[in-house]
């Protein structure tokens, strides 16, 4: 299969993929919580079709293409899981007529707009925002949160749903404690917030959303519902994090060697931001890592190899430091494999993935626009 | 035609992109050289077409790909201004055979790969590292360079045509004066490595390709050919450069506004990595910046606004951090005008353009893989 391979390509193991599938929907189940898996990592029909074949019926997307994506592809109870682009109402209403439609809202002024030109009932969930500070609503922001429970208490197509968190700060964590405390504080927040509007709406759910969370705590109590979305894939952010080891991350990058520098041990794949997009890491020493190098065969890849390291990415170019015993082993066209920084925007910017066996598999972001 | 703008959209201003284009022509002719126009920054056919007008004949792209686009499109003199990837050989020499094909290459490896497998001769350029580092053959490595051009010279397929650099480090600089070092010293290596071989091919060309030196100085000698791309739209990292001014810019997203937050005068617009990629400014008082804000009118854009930035990006939130003046004027579904970091991977990621006057231009990137 690697000698078909001619260009910069975007490799997925399905087995691990499946693997990481399967895990996070066992743990929903043991914990007798749903799962509504964040589908923005792949964003792609034929991935989203293994999660249904382990039991998920309710998706998460970012965006209201997103979920019309989704939509168009048989699934039907979709949470967009961003404030609410109310310039989108048209595309709102076409979801909603079509597809159990849940929305988030921050602001009243989103739920006055939705209230006024919604022509099918959706359902919302309040953003909390309990500690991340990207977006969301204080939970001690008692009046405004009042207002709009009041409003959508008023209109016959807004159903107060639940409260959701994303603690996103637990990307930034590497040590296991303190993801759990975040953790613990979002599930204390959010149903402080919930028991705020019980008396009035019983079936308010309470959802969280992090992988880092939803990966390293094996026991979750006090939220009716997770919504991870990058365990799919994982990726070096989540190794860094504790999230997962090295041989669970699905998707790999083989990017053709296009020149070599002996006089500083450098190699050069094609291989730039536009392949892998510009997350990076730090390394041991300081400096950036844009990616890690691992060594390619017919049936996968292994972990990362020690003294060699993506340590710039321009435009198309990669450049690769490594060891003189390493640099010596790869020759001009030869396929590097590299595990990328960050798997989420790395596949947004391939636009498809290749299996181990050859399949081609689609991502919204390759599917045209014109 | 801002009122018909629902989603995250890429605006092009055609008649700042057509001045841009105008400019750089206007000096490559007062200069008596040639101008090879990088596309990797538009990848568009339809702006293709404005250079055409401009009298553009030979182009530059980043990638075989990009090749076999433009080649599709009309354009006949094509240079793939990165080494070569051996493992596409085929699809070299289906180029080969349509267009005049200009190849790079740094390493003997790949010459010796490519007279092995060329069906149809192709012109060869050696890119030589006259002090970016990041690839070429280095100006004193004499017996490397003497060993490859003795290669080429033995094979029909490979006409030896020019030595070439990319002065990539001028985009570290602020200073015209340290960019015009920089191009000096170019110029004058690139000159050397002509010289040593001028007597056996005395049509050898010497090509330079930078934005920032090409935009920065008005008198060029020395060369036969520039190759600057990026001009074309510019960005804050050019104008933060030096090489052209804020309203030389001529690309600006529009960013649906859906969330507020008056505690931190913080505003959410839906616009995050997979919108604008993640290049980063760093801002006056050291904090990195991830776009500008300007505002936007039916006949283009502002210059940028002072008090108000974007501070950070996620997947698909962008956070701007704004003075409460500038805070309380922007209201939930205003659209928000922001000039990108870096225009080359912001095209590459919205994958099409829309122009004032609503047109709908392509992109290469999201004109669909499967």
């Amino acid at each position: 299969m690697l000698d078909h391979i001619t260009q910069t390509t975007l490799l997925l193991d399905e087995e691990k993929c499946r693997q990481n599938i399967a895990m996070m929907a066992d743990k929903a189940a043991r914990n007798h919580i749903r799962l509504r898996p964040h589908f923005k990592t792949h964003q792609s029909v034929q991935v989203g079709e293994w999660f249904r074949e382990q039991g998920a019926t309710g998706i998460t997307v970012s965006s209201l293409k997103m979920a019309r994506y989704f939509a168009a592809n048989g699934w039907t109870d979709i949470l967009v899981a961003i404030p609410v682009n109310i310039r989108e109402m048209e595309l709102v209403n076409e979801l909603a007529a079509k597809v159990q439609l849940h929305l988030v809202a921050v602001n009243i002024e989103t739920v006055q707009a939705l209230a006024e030109a919604l022509q099918r009932p959706v359902n919302i969930w309040l953003k909390i925002d309990t500690g991340y500070h990207r977006t969301g609503i204080l939970p001690h922001s008692h009046e405004e949160l009042d207002a709009i429970v009041a409003l959508v208490e008023q209109n016959d197509m807004l159903q107060f749903t639940g409260v959701l968190a994303h603690d996103g700060h637990t990307y930034k964590q590497t040590d296991a404690e303190a993801i759990r405390t975040i953790h613990h504080t979002t599930v204390f927040l959010l149903n402080l917030v919930r028991d705020r509007y019980k008396g009035r709406f019983p079936e308010l759910k309470v959802s969280i959303g992090d992988t880092p969370s939803c990966s390293i705590l094996q026991t979750i109590t006090g939220v009716d519902e997770i919504r991870p979305g990058n365990y799919v894939f994982y990726d070096l952010t989540q190794q860094h994090i504790g999230s997962c080891n090295f041989n669970q991350i699905a998707v790999c990058m083989a990017c053709p060697i296009i020149a070599k520098h002996p006089e500083r041990n450098e190699i050069i794949v094609h291989g730039g931001s536009v392949h892998f997009s510009k997350d990076s890491l730090m390394g041991a020493n300081g400096s950036l890592i844009f990616g890690r190098v691992v060594e390619l065969s017919e049936n996968g890849w292994s972990e990362p190899l020690e003294g060699i390291e993506v340590v710039s990415l321009s435009q198309e170019h990669g450049t690769i430091r490594a060891s003189k015993a390493l640099f010596d082993r790869y020759k001009i066209g030869d396929l590097m494999g590299v595990l990328p920084v960050h798997s989420c925007l790395t596949a947004d910017v391939m636009g498809s993935y290749t299996t181990l066996d050859g399949k081609r598999l689609e991502h919204l972001s390759g599917m045209g626009q014109l």
